[in-house]
């Protein structure tokens, strides 16, 4: 394609996958996975259908590598944050930090929950996106667990059983995003749910 | 429709349409929301496209009824086995039970997480779907601060959050299921989650 004003560019591969895994990315979130037709990707991409087609062979291929854009996008954002914290972070405020990210309080976090959402179903009934699912759990309690031992340092983690206190901690936050999503849960009672298992973990202030 | 054998019957309105729900909830959980194409329900329930275009007016309808339908019988099954179960039940056990009926660990359970997959991602992009969804973390939370203000008696849920307590129980199992049912969690790991937290509820044994 040429840009425009007249001057051609190499266009790269992985750019232009990833413009197109962005436009589903927001197509899902916003409307669902059976929303992200080619036609539909397409036009929020601003490319040709042909040209979706010529990265992505089928609309299964394209889910998966948007649902994987998106997770991955994800991470970045919270790297990011702790990376910006003032340094050393307190570990406890660093994990609440971590935990809020991940409950659907603001614009950003509400549509990645959405797009967790279509990952679930999606796993539930097609096999890439289900080992996609299971990795994505798996990455996120390895990193909770990392964390957990760091901030215990080596006797108290020898003492305690990091795994454990990892999926535990996974699953309240997993748990939460739910009932936060759909009006159930205010803002003020997920956060002092959070805060009970903070305090469990780090000892009540 | 007749009967085999030539005696026509009145096909009662409500049972046909929860015998179409049974095929759209078979459907869904099996092969995802998208799979429940008026043909296919058709096939699964054995009856006409007619017939299921006179009981639905669209597949919105539809599919809202079928998931309403299957968390009703998932809410019978966790009725009839507390009944059926030893009385008084103590309370530990009962509280027990009803959390393992949540966690995909057998075939019916992996169909009712599923079901639920798909309620998620439904009421992330349809109103009434998003509705439905509330009340049912609203009542499944509800259910279990009653339990709970029970298990402890009138001086002690006088001084204990049952609410919060209610919340942060539904937190942790809705938040095992999804790494339980994609086999990154195995069983004993998810038990032992739920376990500390029956602990903390009841008092370690």
């Amino acid at each position: 394609m040429a840009k425009e004003g007249g001057l051609p560019r190499q266009v790269d591969h992985d750019e232009r996958r990833q413009q197109i895994a962005a436009a589903v990315v927001r197509l899902v979130s916003s409307r669902g996975a059976q929303a992200a037709s080619l036609r539909a990707v397409a036009a929020a991409a601003g490319v040709s259908m042909g040209a979706v087609q010529h990265y992505f062979t089928s609309t299964d291929e394209m889910l998966l590598f948007a649902l994987e854009y998106g997770n991955g996008l994800f991470a970045a954002r919270i790297q990011d944050m702790l990376r910006s914290a003032k340094t050393p972070v307190p570990l406890r405020a660093s994990f609440r930090l971590l935990c809020t990210l991940l409950l659907p309080l603001d614009a950003d976090s509400r549509m990645g929950a959405r797009l967790w959402a279509a990952l679930i179903a999606r796993g539930c009934v097609d096999e890439p996106t289900s080992s996609l699912a299971a990795d994505a759990y798996a990455g996120l309690t390895a990193f909770v667990a990392r964390w957990l031992a760091e901030a215990a340092g080596p006797q108290a983690a020898a003492s305690m059983d990091v795994g454990q206190a990892a999926r535990r901690l996974v699953s309240v936050i997993e748990g939460l995003r739910w009932p936060v999503l759909f009006g159930v849960y205010d803002e003020l009672e997920a956060l002092a749910v959070l805060d009970s298992e903070l305090d469990q973990i780090f000892g009540a202030d």
